[in-house]
């Protein structure tokens, strides 16, 4: 298995393996994908086939070694090497994302929010959005590895070009709009309305073709 | 071609597919599938694909008939059949859905949103944030048919059996939580952070394994 031919749909379920995992009492001895599929009620055949990104500890007829498959979860999901993100925008979205609670159960850190609105600026008391002028100067200290892009599309490549100037290694862009970057950075373009859009078709499936009653993005 | 099986990734092109066409001057007669890939800079193998799940009037050597295509394009995003949504949770999430441009790309109308928190409904100047108390009364003279839960996990359970009373037929989850529905709903569940991870993975490739800089989710 290349762990870099995941799906976003296991990745989902990783830290839900690593939660039920740390709430077992007794850490020594070994678990079955089968337990594990039981105790979260999902597919045992599933359940082997996710950790097998993640692990190859597994052992025929015995299962996982529990503290192990603990570790290779931690070190998968990067908590043994978090990576911190920078957010420019600092409107709803850039809120949302600042104050989103789930990042953590990936390791990730959310450092600062960047805006250059007056407004935004003032009203703040979190501590954690700065005026964009200081950006160069906050990540230069802070080091972030991802620069978040929460602008209009018209500001996305200008906000693009200073993140990489911040020495950011990948982008994820929530702006409407393709960008353009240099070689050695990547980019996750996130297009929330094609996911609405999605739902909306499968909407107007018709009832007896409905096989799938929940799909995860 | 199953439209039912098309992918996130074919679906942010859609729209791309349309507005060229829409700038087309001439729209009397045909155009291939290697024209509108050389204008929108993509492979010419992946339009025809995408376009194979939208319309069926393309003819060998000829082409798509651009009015036709226009019309399959409107059709299949849902322009002669708007879907209409309305948010729980008009926090930093909800509000920047309420807001958020792209959807309309789709045909799709967020209509209203509604909250329980006084600050946020003294605090709003839209008109389109309301009390959930007042929630079944405002959806059954809207009749949404998607509804939104941009709350806290704790609440998200809740959340959806209202809106399920109120008559929607999909959810669009982003609480980081499971939640269970009657038989002939449908949820499409959000997880942000999973996508996040995505990135942070990707990060930690080796640079000569960095075949793609760009990821769509």
């Amino acid at each position: 298995m290349n762990k870099f031919d995941i799906s976003v749909q296991t990745l989902r379920r990783l830290p839900d393996y690593l939660n039920y995992l740390h709430g077992i009492a007794k850490k020594e001895g070994y678990i079955s994908a089968t337990s594990i599929a039981a105790a979260l009620n999902l597919n045992n055949v599933q359940v082997r086939k996710d950790l097998a990104y993640v692990s190859n500890a597994g052992r025929p007829r015995k299962g996982y070694p529990i503290e192990v498959l603990i570790k290779d979860l931690e070190s998968f999901l990067g908590y043994h090497d978090v990576d911190s993100a920078v957010i420019v925008g600092a409107g709803h979205l850039g809120k949302a994302l600042l104050h989103y609670s789930g990042f953590q159960a990936y390791g990730l850190k959310i450092l600062a929010a960047f805006d250059n609105n007056e407004k935004i600026l003032s009203e703040e008391k979190s501590g954690s959005i700065f005026h964009i002028d200081r950006m160069k100067e906050i990540c230069s200290e802070l080091k972030p590895k991802i620069g978040i892009i929460a602008v209009p599309a018209q500001a996305a490549q200008q906000v693009c070009d200073l993140l990489t100037e911040c020495g950011v290694k990948a982008i994820w862009n929530f702006a409407p709009v393709h960008i353009a970057v240099s070689n050695n950075i990547l980019v996750v373009n996130e297009n929330m309305a094609a996911h609405l859009a999605m739902l909306s078709i499968h909407l107007r499936r018709p009832l007896e073709q409905s096989a799938d009653k929940e799909i995860n993005l």
